[in-house]
């Protein structure tokens, strides 16, 4: 078992023959197939035990003095010593022959093969016990970077967790590497130096974290260039750009990017194909689908661009979407269902356009995702781990594009269901009015998945007393708004008209952020002394929070999904006692009209 | 990395923002933005170090005071304390603010999710340092079977060395389980029925392998039985027949059929599901293609058949040929580029029929794979090995179904080069004939090889004195014949013709076996006395060899094919030094002409 996923150095030969004797094939009796030649339906034939037949074994060697094999289900027993049957054998019937499965000498695997489990079967049944596999490629990890701390829970300011050395060495155990993780260098031209000496000498490559552009402190290209030869510095793609390649004592080595999105597809451009060169290899490559573009993806000419992408299958057709195009932003190679790429020469793709895209996860796991948009809202979280539960092979996904984005995509045809909770302020309703004006062609399905508290978040405490919309006048205090088409916007809008307010009333109005957790998150680091949001966002800081309305969250759907089993599925899953339970312990929410058809057309 | 490959067993939220301080996202300077907005090129504003700017670098703390960054690009250094700008800052320009990658609470994985190389760098920027998975079902392996011992590499007549397990332990690792080998137990009742009552105890399921058949020495269905419950016994299926299941104290209890291929099947049928659901994963599934027979594919009614195949991409369509359909055949599992399902209710597939094949193997490897048809040599297993390191990702694959099988395989399409090596007694002349009267339509290109030693293969020492073709007419002297259309067949034919013999002077001509190596086994294994065949095979025994005659051994193939760039790196790593040293090392062969065009249309 040592062996399996190693790679043949030799094309392995069969030492001994499976079976390396004749085997019986059946539980029967062995005859001498010439002796049984007169036995008829008419005439049976009586066989003596020892001299005419021996009872076998499946598996059983044939004795010598016999050359056939008959049933047991065809033999007839008269006594204990005396056999009767009324066929003959023919000659080799019923027997393994020497060398069925394995020919001592047979070529049984090829050199360059990577072992699967039935590979290690057939070499122990041709009776090879050792074979002589590629040593995996050593590869050293070197993160550098005074900033950098090895992982933990509680990460203070101005210190950055080092997480990509875990990754790097993950992938390259993942393609066949033995990664060797050096320890976090800080920035410093001696130390990295010593550091890149060191590991050329004990592995077969390097790997450099960060340091590799050309800033002040970004000591990787001119290490490189002491040391040995730079043969590169800077790739035309985005991200990416800043790469070093180069070479130390012979040994490749790479000088990564910092922020994890370059740093992964570089990894994955210049490690990966050095790793498989190295055990002589072909790169595996990913499937590739047709998608239509959900929104436009712009680009520049000049380099290479590079967009992760979130991938639905509604109404039998692949909808892509880009996801944020930040280098820095870890959570969207985690969110990625593929990787758009741009050509140099191209200005990007529009709206409907046909792309190509590089799946990152399995065909048959898409087209067995509930694609989300919408406003988003911690419940959601909980609901895509309780169908996965329910269903293990359903799967559900949510784009945070606010209440109205969530129309949108249900009117185009790029989501299943959306999240929204806009309040009509004409009609005092919730969704419902909003709904009707945009999406007048098809039948849907309003369904209540919960009623939320929306409140002020503010500091613990509420140092500034904050009670009402009219304390967001004060000189002084910072607010932080949702984007617009946020129902939340909507809501804060309506309460500023209410009160007779203005938005340049509010200091702050117009810097706007995606979720109730990122406007938690300003007020938790300062910038803003309040905002409004959900309970749960201010729970899951610590935060305080002052009640302002009850709204109606509901799920948005057209009657087709609805209707269908993963429709279904959906509503038992919200319905059940087990996800009540759950999103009630967040806090801040009720369940009393889950799953209710609030409204359908 | 422990949590690599491991399953989530909770939703995974993040613990700390990433980051969690807001950070400058550029090399440059900390300003406040509101103190810039006068800077203009016609006005450059001077700053002044500490009051009116930091300079910082990118990853670092944006100081309280500040809230932009602008690029050291953009800065012109009057002196040490006094930097000038020509354009104002916007606020929160070039800065990372909190939570930009990851926001504290959230929602960084779901329950159930496989843990990929940048979900871990995504749950350490998060502050997750630790992460509940779900335990590894823990598998007992207990293989039965007094024949049985364990692997080695001189195998004693009547020992079966016991490989399913090594198999069974590596799927079971590959899907997410933790195997455990409990060791060979013998065929008897108490003994097994001791080891099941262990495994129960300490496993979450048992694996049983063999005896789940209905013989007298086949305990497991009675052994469940006793202790438990027997909840199935036999499947419609071939291979794969004799499963039990059952279940012992809540556990379930697996009894797997002991021919290879059918455990194998049967592993993935039962135990497969059970490891993933026991994950809360569903099952990934293989990719399926289209394919055309090139073989009739027959079938009985009334039980599934699943048929080990091999495809060739040729000429742009895929083509499926069934391997042996012997259940005890480990090496057509190695061999099988993918299963063909026949459902009960069919009688099979006429030959161009277009057929579901499921692929054991990645699409691109069958794409960039050489099909060879026609007769075997021990050459090609070297021109295996040597085009596959030449060309990593190109793999060759060879069909032994004799020379005449070869030509045919051309003829239809079917194979991309064939090995033939037949002597036309009217001309003398090696294969041109053959090839003229068979391949009309098509342009194509004849190229020699190899030439080879063809002899007598007889026991070591040759005890019964063989030198000439008459010697074979001796009474109770027992010869091996090679298979109809075979070169070699032909050869014996010719010889025997030459001598004035008829086949039925030679004991043994009906006995048909398909490659050297079989027939030197045969003798090896004393069922034969002697057979025409080659050197290597001959060696690979430790036989005695009486040469006989030196035969021309060309490879066929299609001009189209010959001047492709496939053909072109066949041609080149034929006639390298290294494959010519290789091929001389074996014995028995001359290189004088490999490469060289015999011969073309």
């Amino acid at each position: 078992m040592d062996a399996l996923g190693r790679v043949t150095a030799e094309p392995i030969f069969a030492e001994v023959s499976m079976p390396n004797y004749h085997a019986s094939a059946m539980d029967g009796i062995a005859v001498k197939a010439s002796s049984t030649y007169s036995a008829h339906e008419k005439n049976p034939l009586k066989l003596r035990r020892g001299t005419d037949f021996q009872v076998i074994d499946t598996g059983d060697p044939i004795p010598e003095q016999f050359d056939a094999v008959i049933m047991i289900e065809n033999v007839h027993m008269i006594d204990e010593d005396t056999y009767e049957i009324i066929e003959p054998a023919s000659p080799w019937q019923h027997i393994r022959q020497i060398g069925e499965d394995v020919v001592a000498g047979e070529l049984i695997l090829p050199a360059h093969h990577v072992l699967r489990p039935v590979d290690l079967g057939a070499m122990l049944a041709g009776g090879v016990v050792e074979v002589p596999v590629i040593s995996r490629p050593k590869a050293a990890i070197i993160p550098t970077g005074t900033e950098l701390v090895y992982p933990k829970k509680k990460i203070e300011r101005g210190e950055i967790p080092e997480f990509n050395g875990t990754v790097f060495a993950s992938y390259l155990q993942t393609w066949g590497a033995e990664p060797v993780y050096k320890g976090i260098v800080e920035d410093n031209y001696v130390k990295i130096k010593e550091a890149v000496l060191e590991a050329v000498e004990t592995s077969d490559f390097v790997l450099m974290n960060a340091g590799s552009s050309a800033g002040s402190e970004d000591f990787t290209v001119h290490v490189i260039q002491e040391l040995g030869e730079v043969m590169m510095h800077g790739v035309a793609t985005r991200p990416g750009k800043p790469v070093v390649i180069g070479q130390v004592k012979g040994k490749p080595v790479i000088g990564l990017p910092g922020y994890p999105v370059s740093a992964y597809l570089a990894l994955e451009w210049f490690a990966r194909p050095l790793v498989y060169k190295y055990l002589g290899l072909s790169e595996p490559v990913r499937t590739n689908i047709k998608a239509t573009l959900g929104r436009r993806v712009v680009s520049v000419m000049g380099a290479e661009d590079f967009v992760r992408m979130t991938i639905g299958a509604v109404r039998g057709k692949f909808i892509a979407n880009p996801l944020t195009r930040a280098a820095g932003v870890t959570m969207s190679m985690v969110r990625a269902d593929g990787l758009l790429r741009i050509p140099t020469t191209s200005l990007g793709y529009e709206q409907g356009e046909e792309v190509d895209i590089e799946l990152y996860r399995p065909l048959e796991q898409i087209e067995n995702t509930m694609v989300f948009a919408g406003s988003h809202d911690m419940t959601l979280d909980l609901l895509a781990t309780a169908i996965h539960k329910a269903a293990p092979d359903r799967f559900m996904s949510s784009a945070h594009v606010g209440s109205m984005g969530g129309i949108l995509a249900i009117r185009k045809g790029e989501a299943h269901a959306a999240g929204v909770h806009l309040f009509d302020e004409n009609t005092g309703e919730y969704n419902i009015p909003f709904v009707n004006q945009y999406l007048r062609d098809v039948p849907y399905v309003l369904v209540n998945l919960v009623y939320r508290q929306q409140g002020w978040i503010v500091p613990s405490g509420n140092p500034l007393g904050i009670q009402k919309i009219e304390d967001l006048k004060r000189d002084g205090l910072t607010y932080i708004n949702r984007q617009r088409g946020a129902g939340t916007r909507l809501l804060f809008d309506y309460l500023l008209k209410q009160a007779g307010m203005k938005p340049e009333d509010v200091y702050g109005y117009n810097r706007e952020d995606f979720s109730h957790l990122s406007v938690a998150a300003a007020v938790a680091g300062g910038t803003a002394d309040c905002g409004l949001g959900i309970l749960s966002a201010a729970k899951a800081f610590q935060l305080g929070f002052v009640p302002v309305a009850e709204e109606r969250y509901d799920l948005l759907m057209t009657r087709e999904f609805y209707e269908s089993e993963a429709g279904q599925l959906l509503l038992s899953v919200m319905t059940s006692e087990r996800f009540r339970r759950q999103v009630e312990d967040l806090g801040g929410y009720s369940c009393r009209d889950t799953g209710k058809v609030v409204y359908e057309s």
